[in-house]
């Protein structure tokens, strides 16, 4: 599959949409990272995406992962790619720069990991689990733990993985049954089967670092009771180089849908040695540091899924004679016209270009947030930050699969063969709606924790705050519209959610659609009012709030039904 | 893959909603299809899909079709299974009484497919196939070839398969390059290369019958210059006995994202010989006959697959015990609630559901059409059927595969696992929307063909006919807002298609959507308004008119805008 970096997009966002240096003023870690550097490192960024990442994407599909005997194989090439692609120091990207990481913004990081995601998400599983479970360690680790895990992490000499599910425990992380048992030594040893463990078992990196779930002798019950641990499949020697094995094996690998290129393993858990990361207990919320950054990165990767479709798409229309113009022959010489005369295949294309361009000035948006809340201690920013999080995973996953499928659409029966890659496209995106939380949490976490605990404040700032950028007079009025829309529909569910427990689960996933379908709104009247917006840009917008806007109609309508709707439906009867 | 028949809602359309005995007083060619043969006849359907066709449908997938030399092998237990469905007389049951068939009513057929697609969409192509070529031959064949085949195909020991599709031609047939040049005896010489076809080659069946488009010597350009051919496999010897081996074989078969059970051949015509069925260069229109039917058989296929997803989810969310109820705890005494308890799973399964009911009602609706136009010679049951033959295929399909989704999200991480059978109801599904017309390609012939064309007046004719029957209070208000939307959609697409000929094709999706969501509001009204609605079916309703049928709020602002917001992107930008 052929993937093209959009870097005059992103070159548009960065220089004429968002005044990133004005962002960062008050953020002198960020100094020394002008536009220039910028532009270079999304350059690089693209350059191994097209040429490194995207040339194995579908040959690692059709070989997919094999299991012997515990041993793990990647595709052909996984092995010299993933070589390239970490020297090039893409892990650290955003790392601690005591550790050897690169200190870079997570703006810049969403960015580069669309790219990534975008031209090969099996390989980039990989990578993203990598830095999730380096950032982990940073945040809550000890200073031996970083200075032992840290730069091998930024390095790819090892590679992180995440323990969390079991087979009978995934949403409910309480009901956990892995043990920590403490040996003399400080260590534990750890024992139990986890299950979907992405990367749990490879054959790209000397070591692998397990961030592995567990329940110490006496803890609590539920999810008070669980604490995390350090569990590498070699036992790092005292100069740090991979030392024993430890006693945690890959059982088998699942057979997926998609993505077959990365290694979803079972793996056994059988008194490996372990150690506690973070306090005791406190396991689930040292997790949730690096879930939120699977949550992001998950959601770039519908977005990146949206961008590759988009291109697999347009070029397919480009080329393919079929039919005539409604109002007259455009290629009266040719046997027939391209498919892009064709109103209903341009609505197809719009679509997933309309949602990605406009997620992709979200995601910057948002890695704009976790910026100012983690570099300049910017409370809003920080609040914005953890209200957008749930969006972006499962708005931009949704919006990238619906993008995928809608430029299937465009390939007619092609769409549907292996060989022109438009189906592999819509099956490994299909996993970013399900892993790292389902939609329907992340929807239950923006309407629980995000709105409702504060009485939908953070809300009311966010919709403040896109009202303070002024956009042009054609877009003015649909924005306000949307915006008192959003503003009535949270009031009311917040006000409803009092009387009736069921409301805000009943209602959560149209509440996350409305909340994202007006944030792009805010976006794309942002991007078509910056002069330098082009013809395709305006068009693009003007497609976004003629056809795709109108969505939160009914969604808000569907807000407004009771909770009844759906809790009366006989339990027995299903 | 389990799947259980689901008779009771048949019986209760059958027997409380839709007063079949009256609807077919006039036709006296089913004056003896009494209730209780209806009755006994879906429930001998039933059996044979869930005890035939269900138990080899996730294996069939597994172990897909093998091609060696030009023979075709389909999976293990097909050729067994086909042999038993097909000695039930299946193929036969709305075939010609003439020749073999049960002349039974399209209705009737409408839910019996419904239950061969849910159950085994790859088995289930081998019969459509047979019976839609069938259907050609009976209406425009020579007694002579009504004679021949017909008795074959209806008793399965002969298949059928269409050959329309080249790699350069799918939705522009007008375009393609199989030449059929005249023999001394009378039949043609037909040469050249179909891609798509199902069926093509297989080993279930002692012969083959393809319907074969192909162009006549110094037959006029484009679609008019079109014939269509009868081409077996092996030619029929006086005694109608399998003979000679014709010049026609299979390629390869084609690696597809689903449906792997169905062979999809690439068929090389090499001389083939080949009869004309129809008149010289109408090979289109007749062709049309077994699209039609295929059409609406598609649809089908998008509501048993709605329905096994929605049994396939509702099954794994009463098992499964994750997380507690909104309000407290359902099943304190156990580790977790179920997850029926949760309203955002309720919310999908109901979504599944609310489309799977909605639609048996509406293929029953639309098969009514088809019976009353065809033996009633009802002029107005005609001109429905043609209307809601393209919503038939694209909105059962479009909802279809959206309740999969939607049912494989229940099963969170389990659902993308190949083993649970959820995500192969999704890659099965995501070709009825594609094949038979693409479905943007049903939402122009709706708009163009049985909207515009009479400038509406079978849409309002449609809408009439729905008023005129009554329904409980409960629900008339918001359903005659729902007609009055839909009305005034129409006419408004109707007066601006006039000024700008893209304005069809930009609208055309939205507005089949706008279409098929009113009459499905309809139909739950009607079952939602007989006395003997059960509480499930109740709630249903009340959560299709609370939670679907907003979404025609968008649908009707997003068509309200110019075709401006499609064509004004330049084609260069793409």
């Amino acid at each position: 599959m052929e993937y093209k970096a959009p870097e005059q997009d992103i070159a548009f966002l960065l220089n004429d949409v968002f005044d990133v240096q004005k962002e960062w003023s008050d953020i002198p870690a960020f100094a020394d990272f002008t536009d220039d550097l910028l532009a270079a490192v999304v350059s690089e960024g693209g350059r191994v995406a097209s040429g490194v990442l995207a040339p194995i994407n579908q040959s690692g599909d059709a070989q997919g992962c094999t299991w012997n005997d515990g041993e793990v194989r990647t595709p052909e090439g996984f092995p010299q790619a993933f070589a390239e692609f970490v020297g090039g120091g893409w892990l650290g990207l955003s790392g601690n720069p005591e550790y050897g990481g690169q200190g870079m913004p997570k703006m810049l990081g969403c960015l580069i990991e669309e790219m990534f995601w975008a031209a090969n998400p099996s390989f980039y599983l990989y990578g993203t689990l990598t830095v999730g479970a380096a950032l982990c360690i940073d945040s809550h680790g000890t200073a031996e733990q970083k200075g032992m895990y840290l730069p091998r992490l930024y390095s790819g000499e090892w590679t992180g993985a995440m323990g969390l599910t079991e087979s009978h425990a995934g949403t409910d992380l309480g009901l956990i049954r892995t043990k920590a048992e403490p040996n003399a030594d400080g260590s534990y040893a750890i024992s139990g089967t986890k299950i979907f463990i992405t990367s749990g078992e490879h054959d790209l990196a000397e070591n692998i670092v397990h961030l592995v779930l567990a329940k110490l002798p006496d803890a609590p019950g539920g999810s008070r009771g669980i604490s995390l641990f350090i569990v590498p499949k070699f036992l790092p020697d005292a100069d740090g180089n991979p030392g024993a094995r430890n006693a945690v094996a890959s059982g088998s690998l699942e057979h997926k849908m998609g993505i077959r290129a990365s290694a979803t393993n079972v793996m056994n858990f059988d008194g490996a040695t372990g150690w506690l990361l973070g306090e005791p207990n406190q396991g689930l919320a040292c997790m949730f540091t690096m879930m939120n950054y699977e949550r992001l990165s998950v959601g770039l990767q519908g977005l990146g899924a949206g961008e590759m479709a988009y291109q697999l798409g347009a070029a397919y229309a480009r080329d393919r004679l079929q039919g005539r113009a409604p109002a007259g022959p455009q290629n009266a010489d040719g046997p027939a016209d391209s498919l892009l005369v064709h109103p209903d295949v341009r609505r197809m294309l719009l679509t997933a270009r309309a949602y990605s361009e406009g997620g992709r000035a979200f995601a910057m948006f948002a890695g704009l947030q976790l910026d100012r809340g983690k570099y300049a201690n910017d409370p809003t920013a920080q609040a914005f930050s953890e209200l957008l999080t749930p969006v972006a995973k499962a708005f931009m996953s949704d919006r990238g699969f619906e993008s995928a499928v809608a430029a299937q659409q465009v390939f007619g029966g092609h769409g549907y063969i292996q060989e022109w890659g438009a189906e592999q496209v819509v099956r490994d995106t299909r996993i970013a709606q399900i892993y790292e939380g389902t939609n329907g949490v992340q929807a239950m976490d923006l309407i629980g924790r995000k709105v409702l605990r504060d009485g939908g404040r953070t809300l009311e700032d966010l919709v403040a705050h896109m009202r303070g950028v002024a956009v042009s007079d054609a877009y003015a009025a649909p924005l306000e519209a949307a915006f008192e829309r959003l503003l009535e529909s949270t009031r009311s569910v917040v006000r409803r959610s009092q009387e009736d427990a069921n409301l805000p689960g009943a209602v959560a996933t149209d509440y996350l659609d409305l909340v994202g379908h007006t944030v792009y709104a805010w976006l794309w009247g942002r991007m078509a009012s910056a002069p330098t917006a082009s013809d395709a840009k305006q068009a693009t917008a003007r497609f976004y709030f003629d056809r795709l806007l109108p969505r939160t109609l009914g969604l808000a309508a569907s807000i407004e039904a009771a909770a009844a709707a759906v809790s009366d439906f006989p339990e027995e009867a299903f």
